[in-house]
């Protein structure tokens, strides 16, 4: 449906129990820098796979996909500006490009929601609230910045069991890298997320904060590369491989 | 000490409790397609550190380390073919080198013990035996060939205890990759292994096969790269890190 242009919205809440990637594509020529910054900060860049310079079908985790149709949005960015936002790659797709797909927190959201651990901005409606912190990454090439962190209230008896659940997961960010005040990794006020929503955070809950995907996004568009693509916000691509498959116990 | 010269010997038993590494380096115009290489076989491959092309300090693992001359002794392979054995690698470092550090067997086998269960090698005091199996691994670039494998006998009603203690060590080989039959992964005969040494299958006990740190060196030798330089067998990296902190739960 996302190949033929039928579907073309988010894909939060679609074909549970797969897992989801966030999409980011470069020029051969700092691909290498790339996937060494993924390797220095697995928790923010948890690899997925990796797709060979030019070729376009994901055969270890979506076998017969094709990275430029099956994503509902792309977008294109130009010197880190945003110049087009287009439901195929095919017209502008070049044989130096490497696809990287990264995990993405959906999966580990699935595993808090089967332990009981409601997700508060699942409940609202909303998009998850994201955060600049102070915590910086391990530079890699021309790769460098700081950390995005996501952040979920999580009641405090339910606390042990968020980190229990999502250490399972290290290749969709795992555990959280932080968890209560947020002052203590640079982030001064919770109601202003700058990306995502804010969420309440009920009496006697906690913020929890785990390493999010768009750090690898912020990175490389900071370094300004003369391409890279994305997948468009929400709009994720979806893999044949189940959660279940990505968890290490 | 092994930067002095001083000792030379084999890093077993040595800073117990402190992760050893196993060292591969590659000039820079191979290094993204073994790099990509260990990021599509992680448990042959299990990425501790990647150091910058001429750079020689290991700043995540072991701050104020030199690659160089940090390890008891190095092999020094040029077309594939072993020419030199060195206690250090002053004399032949280039620019253009990029050294990939490694997680071994070493931390699982400590887990393993404090669980309980005895290894076999360690107690004959020869070294573990290892095959090459059936199992390919996932190609990248110029570098593919089969998954080499170590393995420990486990007494049955081990068995589940030991997948789960070395699950918890992804970054060190995890999780074992077969359990039981040799023959379905390929083996025709435990007392004939291709590296290491045979060791005594007890009554009761069931062999237990690991992916294998020597993969990623038979693999780069198999395409005879002009230059490779490895630890020398047993002679490993002692990193400043402790097992515990690579434990995913």
């Amino acid at each position: 449906m996302i190949r033929s242009g039928s579907y073309d919205g988010v894909t939060a809440g679609l074909a549970n129990g797969f897992v989801q990637a966030n999409l980011a594509v470069l020029p051969r020529d700092l691909a290498f820098d790339f996937l060494l910054f993924c390797q220095r900060n697995p928790r923010p860049c948890p690899l997925l796979e990796v797709i060979d310079a030019g070729e376009v079908e994901p055969s270890f985790t979506a076998p017969g996909a094709d990275i430029r149709t099956d994503v509902p949005s792309y977008r294109v960015y130009e010197h880190g500006e945003l110049v087009a936002e287009i439901p195929s790659l095919e017209q502008i797709w070049r044989n130096d490009l490497v696809s990287f797909l990264m995990g993405c927190s959906f999966s580990f959201e699935a595993a808090m929601s089967d332990a009981g651990i409601p997700i508060r901005h699942q409940e609202a409606g909303s998009n998850v609230p994201m955060y600049i912190t102070n915590i910086a990454t391990q530079p890699a090439g021309v790769f460098s910045g700081p950390m995005v962190v996501s952040m979920r209230p999580v009641a405090q008896d339910k606390i042990v069991r968020a980190v229990q659940v999502t250490s399972r997961f290290p290749d969709t960010h795992g555990a959280p890298v932080h968890i209560g005040d947020p002052g203590a990794i640079g982030i001064r006020n919770l109601e202003a997320p700058e990306f995502g929503d804010a969420v309440e955070i009920r009496a006697g809950e906690v913020p929890v904060f785990w390493a999010c995907g768009v750090t690898p996004q912020a990175v490389a568009l900071n370094c300004k590369p003369p391409l890279m693509i994305t997948h468009s916000p929400g709009k994720m691509f979806i893999t044949d491989r189940r959660d279940a498959e990505y968890a290490v116990i």
